[in-house]
Protein backbone atom coordinates (compact mmCIF):
# COMPACT_ATOMS: atom_id res chain seq x y z
CA UNK A 1 0.00 0.00 0.00
CA UNK A 2 1.08 3.42 -0.80
CA UNK A 3 0.21 6.09 2.00
CA UNK A 4 -0.06 8.50 -1.11
CA UNK A 5 -2.09 6.48 -3.26
CA UNK A 6 -5.86 7.42 -3.31
CA UNK A 7 -6.76 4.03 -4.67
CA UNK A 8 -4.63 2.43 -2.08
CA UNK A 9 -6.43 3.99 0.72
CA UNK A 10 -9.82 3.02 -0.95
CA UNK A 11 -8.95 -1.08 -1.13
CA UNK A 12 -7.90 -0.88 2.53
CA UNK A 13 -11.55 0.26 3.46
CA UNK A 14 -10.00 4.24 4.85
CA UNK A 15 -11.92 6.13 2.25
CA UNK A 16 -15.67 5.04 1.37
CA UNK A 17 -16.79 4.10 -1.94
CA UNK A 18 -19.54 2.67 -3.85
CA UNK A 19 -18.32 -1.02 -4.06
CA UNK A 20 -19.95 -3.09 -7.00
CA UNK A 21 -17.18 -6.11 -6.77
CA UNK A 22 -14.94 -7.47 -4.93
CA UNK A 23 -12.39 -10.57 -5.14
CA UNK A 24 -9.09 -11.13 -3.55
CA UNK A 25 -7.22 -9.74 -6.20
CA UNK A 26 -10.07 -6.78 -7.31
CA UNK A 27 -12.00 -3.99 -6.30
CA UNK A 28 -14.73 -2.27 -9.19
CA UNK A 29 -16.44 0.84 -7.76
CA UNK A 30 -18.60 3.77 -9.17
CA UNK A 31 -16.02 6.35 -10.60
CA UNK A 32 -17.20 9.35 -8.28
CA UNK A 33 -16.56 11.61 -11.74
CA UNK A 34 -18.42 9.67 -14.23
CA UNK A 35 -18.25 9.83 -17.91
CA UNK A 36 -21.54 8.18 -17.58
CA UNK A 37 -23.79 6.86 -14.39
CA UNK A 38 -22.85 3.71 -13.90
CA UNK A 39 -19.34 4.41 -14.72
CA UNK A 40 -17.20 1.55 -12.62
CA UNK A 41 -13.68 1.95 -12.14
CA UNK A 42 -12.18 -1.57 -11.85
CA UNK A 43 -9.15 -1.31 -9.17
CA UNK A 44 -5.92 -3.73 -8.50
CA UNK A 45 -6.11 -4.10 -5.11
CA UNK A 46 -2.43 -4.20 -4.56
CA UNK A 47 -0.62 -1.24 -5.74
CA UNK A 48 0.85 -1.01 -9.08
CA UNK A 49 1.13 2.00 -10.87
CA UNK A 50 0.47 1.23 -14.73
CA UNK A 51 0.15 -1.50 -17.57
CA UNK A 52 3.65 -1.68 -18.14
CA UNK A 53 4.57 -3.00 -14.22
CA UNK A 54 1.60 -4.94 -13.47
CA UNK A 55 2.30 -9.03 -13.25
CA UNK A 56 0.98 -11.34 -15.96
CA UNK A 57 -0.74 -13.03 -12.79
CA UNK A 58 -2.92 -9.77 -12.30
CA UNK A 59 -2.91 -8.91 -16.13
CA UNK A 60 -5.01 -12.68 -16.73
CA UNK A 61 -7.61 -12.09 -14.09
CA UNK A 62 -8.72 -8.86 -15.02
CA UNK A 63 -10.60 -9.05 -18.38
CA UNK A 64 -12.82 -12.43 -17.06
CA UNK A 65 -13.67 -9.46 -14.08
CA UNK A 66 -14.33 -6.89 -16.45
CA UNK A 67 -16.52 -8.88 -18.75
CA UNK A 68 -18.83 -9.95 -15.72
CA UNK A 69 -19.05 -6.03 -14.96
CA UNK A 70 -19.80 -5.31 -18.20
CA UNK A 71 -22.77 -7.99 -18.35
CA UNK A 72 -23.72 -6.53 -15.30
CA UNK A 73 -23.74 -2.35 -16.43
CA UNK A 74 -25.83 -3.69 -19.26
CA UNK A 75 -28.61 -5.44 -17.09
CA UNK A 76 -28.77 -3.03 -14.42
CA UNK A 77 -28.80 0.14 -16.64
CA UNK A 78 -30.07 -1.61 -20.04
CA UNK A 79 -27.02 0.46 -21.85
CA UNK A 80 -26.35 -0.43 -25.60
CA UNK A 81 -22.48 -1.04 -25.38
CA UNK A 82 -19.50 -0.41 -22.86
CA UNK A 83 -16.02 0.50 -23.16
CA UNK A 84 -12.63 -0.68 -21.46
CA UNK A 85 -10.42 1.69 -21.37
CA UNK A 86 -7.20 1.72 -19.16
CA UNK A 87 -4.89 4.77 -19.38
CA UNK A 88 -1.00 4.17 -19.20
CA UNK A 89 0.76 7.93 -18.81
CA UNK A 90 -0.72 11.32 -17.90
CA UNK A 91 -0.27 11.57 -21.91
CA UNK A 92 -3.12 9.01 -22.03
CA UNK A 93 -5.38 10.56 -19.50
CA UNK A 94 -4.21 8.33 -16.53
CA UNK A 95 -4.95 10.58 -13.37
CA UNK A 96 -4.22 8.48 -10.99
CA UNK A 97 -1.06 5.88 -10.61
CA UNK A 98 -2.49 2.72 -9.47
CA UNK A 99 -3.97 0.47 -11.94
CA UNK A 100 -7.10 0.54 -12.78
CA UNK A 101 -9.44 -0.34 -16.17
CA UNK A 102 -12.48 2.19 -16.50
CA UNK A 103 -15.64 0.21 -17.83
CA UNK A 104 -17.97 2.62 -19.05
CA UNK A 105 -21.79 2.23 -20.27
CA UNK A 106 -22.70 3.39 -23.30
CA UNK A 107 -26.39 4.43 -25.32
CA UNK A 108 -26.34 5.62 -28.79
CA UNK A 109 -25.79 9.23 -29.42
CA UNK A 110 -24.59 9.84 -26.24
CA UNK A 111 -22.36 12.01 -27.95
CA UNK A 112 -19.05 11.01 -25.33
CA UNK A 113 -16.12 11.53 -26.01
CA UNK A 114 -12.59 10.11 -24.23
CA UNK A 115 -11.61 12.63 -22.13
CA UNK A 116 -15.09 12.84 -21.11
CA UNK A 117 -16.88 15.96 -19.58
CA UNK A 118 -17.90 14.41 -15.68
CA UNK A 119 -21.79 13.87 -14.69
CA UNK A 120 -23.00 13.99 -11.00
CA UNK A 121 -24.54 11.87 -8.86
CA UNK A 122 -27.76 13.50 -6.73
CA UNK A 123 -26.85 12.20 -3.06
CA UNK A 124 -27.31 9.11 -2.06
CA UNK A 125 -27.88 8.30 -5.82
CA UNK A 126 -24.38 6.31 -6.68
CA UNK A 127 -25.42 3.82 -3.93
CA UNK A 128 -28.28 2.99 -4.71
CA UNK A 129 -27.03 2.39 -8.26
CA UNK A 130 -24.23 0.23 -7.11
CA UNK A 131 -26.52 -1.58 -5.05
CA UNK A 132 -28.66 -2.33 -8.51
CA UNK A 133 -25.49 -3.17 -10.21
CA UNK A 134 -24.69 -5.20 -7.48
CA UNK A 135 -27.29 -7.34 -8.09
CA UNK A 136 -26.75 -8.19 -11.56
CA UNK A 137 -23.34 -9.76 -10.72
CA UNK A 138 -23.37 -13.62 -11.27
CA UNK B 1 -14.19 -17.81 -39.10
CA UNK B 2 -17.27 -15.48 -40.02
CA UNK B 3 -16.71 -15.11 -44.32
CA UNK B 4 -18.41 -11.44 -44.15
CA UNK B 5 -15.45 -10.59 -40.77
CA UNK B 6 -12.58 -8.39 -42.28
CA UNK B 7 -11.31 -9.30 -38.81
CA UNK B 8 -11.82 -13.28 -39.98
CA UNK B 9 -10.40 -12.32 -43.25
CA UNK B 10 -7.33 -10.85 -41.59
CA UNK B 11 -6.27 -13.50 -39.49
CA UNK B 12 -6.96 -16.43 -41.86
CA UNK B 13 -4.20 -14.61 -44.29
CA UNK B 14 -6.90 -14.02 -46.75
CA UNK B 15 -6.34 -10.10 -46.24
CA UNK B 16 -3.05 -8.47 -45.95
CA UNK B 17 -2.11 -6.56 -42.84
CA UNK B 18 1.14 -5.24 -41.18
CA UNK B 19 1.15 -7.90 -38.44
CA UNK B 20 3.32 -7.04 -35.38
CA UNK B 21 3.23 -9.86 -33.44
CA UNK B 22 1.51 -13.32 -33.58
CA UNK B 23 0.93 -16.64 -31.17
CA UNK B 24 -1.52 -19.12 -31.47
CA UNK B 25 -4.70 -16.74 -29.89
CA UNK B 26 -3.83 -13.34 -30.97
CA UNK B 27 -2.71 -11.03 -34.03
CA UNK B 28 -1.80 -8.17 -33.23
CA UNK B 29 -2.04 -5.22 -36.93
CA UNK B 30 -1.16 -1.98 -37.32
CA UNK B 31 -4.82 -0.02 -37.63
CA UNK B 32 -5.05 1.31 -41.13
CA UNK B 33 -7.13 4.46 -39.74
CA UNK B 34 -4.76 5.07 -36.54
CA UNK B 35 -5.62 7.75 -34.28
CA UNK B 36 -1.80 7.82 -34.02
CA UNK B 37 0.89 6.40 -35.41
CA UNK B 38 1.41 2.55 -34.32
CA UNK B 39 -1.84 2.43 -33.21
CA UNK B 40 -2.35 -1.40 -33.07
CA UNK B 41 -5.53 -3.72 -32.90
CA UNK B 42 -5.30 -6.96 -31.10
CA UNK B 43 -7.47 -9.14 -32.70
CA UNK B 44 -8.49 -12.80 -30.91
CA UNK B 45 -7.76 -15.40 -34.04
CA UNK B 46 -11.25 -17.03 -33.38
CA UNK B 47 -14.44 -14.87 -33.86
CA UNK B 48 -16.33 -13.52 -31.35
CA UNK B 49 -18.06 -10.77 -31.50
CA UNK B 50 -17.27 -8.92 -28.23
CA UNK B 51 -16.27 -8.89 -24.87
CA UNK B 52 -19.68 -10.46 -23.55
CA UNK B 53 -19.34 -13.22 -25.57
CA UNK B 54 -16.02 -14.52 -25.11
CA UNK B 55 -14.54 -17.54 -23.14
CA UNK B 56 -12.41 -16.26 -19.93
CA UNK B 57 -9.71 -19.02 -21.15
CA UNK B 58 -9.12 -16.48 -24.17
CA UNK B 59 -9.59 -13.31 -21.83
CA UNK B 60 -7.67 -14.41 -19.88
CA UNK B 61 -4.15 -14.07 -22.22
CA UNK B 62 -5.39 -10.85 -23.78
CA UNK B 63 -3.60 -8.17 -21.20
CA UNK B 64 -0.56 -9.79 -21.25
CA UNK B 65 0.09 -9.65 -24.45
CA UNK B 66 -1.25 -6.21 -24.71
CA UNK B 67 1.15 -5.33 -22.23
CA UNK B 68 3.84 -6.81 -24.52
CA UNK B 69 2.93 -4.47 -27.22
CA UNK B 70 2.25 -1.46 -25.06
CA UNK B 71 5.83 -1.97 -23.88
CA UNK B 72 7.29 -2.39 -27.51
CA UNK B 73 5.30 0.73 -28.99
CA UNK B 74 7.34 3.22 -26.01
CA UNK B 75 10.56 1.33 -26.88
CA UNK B 76 10.04 1.51 -30.62
CA UNK B 77 8.31 5.00 -30.95
CA UNK B 78 9.23 6.64 -27.76
CA UNK B 79 5.71 7.78 -26.74
CA UNK B 80 4.93 8.71 -23.52
CA UNK B 81 2.01 7.00 -22.47
CA UNK B 82 -0.35 4.01 -23.85
CA UNK B 83 -4.09 3.37 -24.01
CA UNK B 84 -5.64 0.67 -24.02
CA UNK B 85 -9.32 0.72 -25.28
CA UNK B 86 -12.13 -2.17 -26.33
CA UNK B 87 -15.44 -1.37 -27.96
CA UNK B 88 -18.23 -3.32 -27.36
CA UNK B 89 -21.09 -2.16 -29.34
CA UNK B 90 -21.93 0.28 -32.24
CA UNK B 91 -22.65 3.13 -29.28
CA UNK B 92 -19.43 2.26 -27.97
CA UNK B 93 -17.86 2.95 -31.45
CA UNK B 94 -17.58 -0.53 -32.01
CA UNK B 95 -17.16 -1.11 -36.22
CA UNK B 96 -16.04 -4.11 -37.11
CA UNK B 97 -18.16 -7.26 -34.64
CA UNK B 98 -14.84 -9.58 -34.12
CA UNK B 99 -13.16 -8.64 -30.86
CA UNK B 100 -10.47 -6.40 -31.13
CA UNK B 101 -8.38 -4.56 -28.19
CA UNK B 102 -7.01 -0.77 -29.44
CA UNK B 103 -3.65 -0.62 -28.38
CA UNK B 104 -2.53 3.42 -28.77
CA UNK B 105 0.98 5.32 -28.36
CA UNK B 106 0.25 8.54 -26.99
CA UNK B 107 2.34 11.83 -26.42
CA UNK B 108 1.80 14.86 -23.95
CA UNK B 109 -0.35 17.66 -25.47
CA UNK B 110 -1.35 15.34 -28.81
CA UNK B 111 -4.72 16.40 -28.24
CA UNK B 112 -6.73 12.99 -29.07
CA UNK B 113 -9.85 12.57 -28.26
CA UNK B 114 -11.67 9.25 -28.22
CA UNK B 115 -13.56 8.58 -30.90
CA UNK B 116 -10.66 10.07 -33.20
CA UNK B 117 -9.98 11.96 -35.98
CA UNK B 118 -8.25 9.27 -38.49
CA UNK B 119 -4.70 10.08 -39.28
CA UNK B 120 -2.65 8.51 -42.17
CA UNK B 121 0.35 6.33 -43.59
CA UNK B 122 2.44 7.38 -46.26
CA UNK B 123 2.89 4.49 -48.78
CA UNK B 124 5.13 2.18 -47.52
CA UNK B 125 5.15 3.66 -44.06
CA UNK B 126 3.27 1.46 -41.92
CA UNK B 127 5.13 -1.83 -43.60
CA UNK B 128 8.67 -0.14 -42.11
CA UNK B 129 6.79 1.00 -38.78
CA UNK B 130 5.51 -2.32 -38.34
CA UNK B 131 9.06 -3.89 -38.47
CA UNK B 132 10.23 -1.78 -35.97
CA UNK B 133 7.43 -2.21 -33.46
CA UNK B 134 8.23 -6.10 -34.18
CA UNK B 135 12.28 -5.51 -32.99
CA UNK B 136 11.09 -4.58 -29.96
CA UNK B 137 8.34 -7.32 -29.02
CA UNK B 138 10.17 -9.37 -26.26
Amino acid sequence: MLDSCIFCKITAGEIPSNTIYEDDTFQAILDIAPAAKGHTVLLVKQHTPNLFETEDSILSKALPVAKKIAIALKKALSCDGVNILQNNGTSAGQSIFHLHIHIIPRYEEDGLVIPWHTKTYADGEAKLLAEKIKEHIL
